[in-house]
């Protein structure tokens, strides 16, 4: 099954929950393009969850969902609010599933769980979720410990479970879409493509450094902590050099303090912030509309799966 | 142009030139069975390399080739054995080719480098290589510090040069390999799934192990020395806890010594040797002639090429 069934969509691209860059105008701007657009709770109060959850009713009439980090502080507020709200489709990442599921299928809500390693990926099918995503160590943001890439993440996946799977990591244009959907997935999440959105509702600092970014732009950090995959600025060859130097976990954390993923990605300050990006990010040099990046996405998706068909079926 | 037609050969299947794993019996046996075998000699002394070269003549008469290490001691002798061998392809990694391309080539020799990032590809394109192979972080051995997967660094490569671009990282059987071609690669190089050959002349302890490897079984190591990717034993996790307390680059190497990749891959010591194994390892589970592994990744090439006709043409 393709995730265009699960969630009653046009295109099998879900749009990556993501904190500071992915509120209702980008969800909004996704899901009426035909993709599922996700609102990112990890960054958001409840009460600023619910002003995203209206404001995207009041934008499309498609589905869309909200992306919950489970480990959230005000975890039980935020699902309350997407309760009440009647949202249909709920992504949780960075944390167990076991607790949430059952009470969010209760619900009726259609449930998909973020993973990063075939264990989590079990442990979310036996918790009863709907679908999984198989997340490679390419990608932005927090990341798993055993650092596997989608190419190789996916297929372990995909074999060893038996529902859905969506792709992430690594993945931003069609050609890298037709690649892991070869591989069986039933779908791609994206992330860094649309943080390069003129909806994205990140600081506009923050989209201009993404599309110039080279390859090694990016580095694997606070390992001591959590894996999170950021742009190598000030901060991060900071926290580079003090992890070479063997410092402590506290000592990291000190240094990091509060507050560095707003002050990057949301107020703009490229050098103290956490930026967090995927690889990927080198692939791509443009910002544009959501509903165009969607276009190109599947423009080059077919013309990838014609470029298979003409040249690879009855070669060798 | 494939890589089919750049090596004469009938699968655009390249079976990596791997430290004590391929010698002539494991590179015969893929160029006999229509892949381009290579003769790793990383782990080979000229007069062993030689050798190796008579055996894989005497054993096929289908064009295979040599893998050859640049910062390698003896670097001037192996040339040396390679060129007065009639060697008509090699493969060149870790170093810089603009010393030995040309002098290769001027002997009529195809030139291959490898690289692991777009810097290196374009310095390689400029020094004349024939092709290049786009190494992403999951590969096994030897790796690049910018960490990019095959996923990201592979489509980069090919829209930033303009000679024949083989993927390697991640590719272990023909989904993956047809996932990689249609990104545009012109072939494959495949190293971990070849070493669970029954030609691979690997202790047979390491084959073992590999075929049993869990995701997340390998950890890329020794940053502060050259970035590889290990198998996590004893070694490596000795690596790993002197890592994590920021010990310098001296004493890294004065505990791994001498030897340790001869010690785990050849005489098979599984907990103090260095195992060198791509993520992939993970994706497979048994050991099987190289031919009937040629056979394997065909066979779901071209299954996957038909379903992307079948399924993804014209859908969407």
């Amino acid at each position: 099954m393709f995730i265009t069934e699960l969630f009653k969509i046009q295109y099998p691209i879900v749009q990556a929950g993501m904190a500071w860059c992915s509120g209702w105008e980008l969800a909004s701007a996704v899901s009426n393009a035909g993709g599922l657009g996700l609102i990112g709770a990890g960054s958001m109060q409840p009460e600023v969850l619910q002003l995203h959850i209206d404001k995207t009713k009041a934008n499309t009439d498609k589905p869309f969902g909200v992306n919950v980090p489970l480990l959230y502080s005000r975890i039980d507020e935020t699902m309350k609010v997407i309760i009440n709200s009647g949202i249909k489709i709920v992504f949780t990442s960075a944390g167990n599933p076991s607790t949430w599921t059952s009470i969010l299928k209760n619900e009726g809500i259609i449930v998909v769980h973020v993973v990063s390693n075939l264990k989590f990926a079990q442990k979310a099918e036996a918790a009863g979720v709907d679908a999984i995503v198989a997340e490679g160590v390419e990608a932005g943001g927090h990341n798993g410990r055993e650092e596997t890439s989608t190419l190789t993440l996916l297929p372990l996946i995909i074999k060893n479970t038996h529902i859905p799977v969506i792709a992430a990591g690594g993945i931003g244009c069609g050609k890298s879409m037709l690649a892991v959907m070869s591989l069986g997935a039933a779908g791609v999440q994206i992330g860094s493509r649309f943080v390069a959105s003129t909806e994205c509702s990140a600081h506009q600092n923050f989209k201009n450094t993404v599309v110039q970014l080279p390859d090694g732009g990016t580095r694997l950090s606070m390992k001591k902590i959590t894996p999170v995959r950021l742009i190598k600025n000030s901060f991060c060859n900071t926290i580079e050099s003090m992890e070479e130097k063997g410092v402590s976990k506290e000592e990291l954390l000190q240094y990091a303090g509060k507050g560095r993923t707003r002050l990057g990605m949301f107020e703009g300050n490229m050098e103290e912030g956490e930026l967090e990006i995927g690889q990927v990010a080198a692939n791509f040099d443009t910002i544009m509309p959501a509903s165009d990046i969607i276009k190109e996405i599947m423009l080059s998706f077919h013309e990838a799966s014609n470029k298979v068909k003409d040249t690879f079926c009855n070669k060798w």
